[in-house]
């Protein structure tokens, strides 16, 4: 096992100007397990009730993806109600119901603790600690958060924060952390609470990582359908990560080249509701789209 | 003459939440005409007060700025007044004076007229056409604008964004005047009103091009220290038209290099209060953050 993914498995409900789905798979882990399995066969750690898609569990599987470490419970999957306006990096939560996640305690499957890149996609930074301490010697352990977190278990995020090697997170996120809006700034501050590597995600303006020895400016593609952006961020850093594990190095030029892989995936998941999209992409878009990105910056 | 640039040239009173300067020079023309001169011999049009500093004025020629088409006439300068919230994004405008550019009905000197490249810097779209049809046969027309026209005088601006080849606008004017929040789909409206090149500024997150056949991201360099944003799109529009002068090719390979030297021109503008950071700067200041430009983006 060499990428262990732990985060969300959900049921979505959007709301886009444009349209209305009702219960759709979503979730932090989901997306980031869909994207890394272009790279990589990673398993994944969470819950979902009896009512998640016999279907995706299986797509899950045929993907290459280790199942094991999820488990199917008595009871609903975790449910988020999200409405997005004309401006589709605003997005107004309308409805939480934590359900089985609730008195979610993972056991990581034995296989599972020998991971080399251990990722702590969004879910309670209790749970991220709880999973980090059941992992042996992980080569790379990274996190990702969101606002909620922030607000309610600043402390706790802070924590892990403390024992992880990659930071993701967006604009708004970092800001929120650090009380700086200079984002260079606000990077520099958290490399050091424990971080080597903060990546800063800012949807269409693409992304910025910093590091004690370099920073790189990641574009966005510049996509003019953006359908739902929901699991960008998550299939950013599922893209990465797979990336890395894929090439089992984490020398600077593979760091730049991981981001830049994130950002491709990143851009095909807002192109269709869900995960829709990543059902059907294939290695071959993935690689016609990395080209693609190398001329939008070339100069 | 190959590169005429008509803008105004004030006396400005800036705010930062840090700091306090009292009728500083500024003004569109004054920023991409120094910003040019690294590059070319630029030729400006405007129009001053008698209160403008006779040092500014020697500057200009020391750095090979032809100062023939500005004239100094009786009155006052164009005097604009802001302030920046404590994100350097954000600015209000606290008093415009017009004053000599009241009555200010430009005439081109006759060598001004065989221009290779003219940039009609912000300024009052009605000017821009006056000066246009005062140039025989420009090879390059740039034009740039601001809010205040956008919702004034959008017509004349139309009028005038029909017969130029290169637009320059930040983002929030791109979206103003296209009523569209895609940046990508607002810019491609655009590219349909005339210009052949649309240049999205967008401060932090760097700039965007569009033209039918290609699209180019140009990073914003990491900037911490941000003392006085003012000034920084002229700069660019600046740097990148006395580049393309300089190299006098239009092609697409120099017209990246030339938005990365805009960027570079920019990036240090902003580093001090108004003009401050532009007359110190060297040439080879300018080649080394350019190259730290190419590492920024390389994968």
């Amino acid at each position: 096992m060499s990428l262990v993914i732990v985060g969300t498995f959900n049921l979505d409900t959007i709301e886009t100007p444009q349209e209305r789905r009702e219960r759709i798979v979503g979730g932090s882990g989901t997306y980031c397990c869909l994207a890394a399995s272009f790279f990589t066969a990673p398993g994944i750690v969470g819950v979902v009730g009896e009512d998640f898609p016999k279907d995706t569990l299986e797509l899950f599987k045929a993907k290459g993806i280790d199942t094991e470490g999820l488990l199917v419970k008595p009871g609903k999957t975790f449910f988020w109600e999200g409405r997005y306006e004309d401006d589709p990096n605003k997005r107004t939560t309308i409805a939480t119901e934590v359900n089985v996640l609730k008195s979610f305690r993972p056991q990581l499957p034995d296989h599972y603790r020998g991971a080399d890149i251990l990722f702590l996609a969004n879910i309670d930074p209790e749970l991220q600690e709880d999973i980090l301490a059941q992992v042996n010697n992980p080569r790379l352990v990274a996190m990702d958060t969101m606002n909620y977190w922030i607000q309610t278990r600043a402390a706790s995020l802070l924590n892990v924060l403390n024992k992880v090697d990659v930071f993701f997170a967006n604009d708004e996120e970092v800001r929120m952390l650090t009380d700086e809006l200079n984002l260079i700034t606000a990077g520099k501050r958290l490399l050091e609470k424990g971080p080597s590597l903060v990546v800063i995600k800012k949807g269409e303006h693409g992304a910025l990582l910093l590091s004690k020895d370099f920073v790189f400016v990641a574009p966005a593609y510049p996509s003019e359908t953006v359908l739902d952006p929901t699991g960008a961020g998550d299939s950013f850093g599922g893209g990465f990560l797979g990336y890395l594990d894929n090439v089992d190095s984490y020398a600077e030029g593979d760091i730049r080249k991981a981001a830049v892989y994130g950002s491709v995936l990143a851009s095909f998941t807002i192109e269709k509701f869900g995960i829709d999209r990543l059902e059907s992409l294939s290695s071959d878009e993935i690689e016609n789209r990395f080209a693609e990105f190398q001329k939008l910056v070339s100069f």
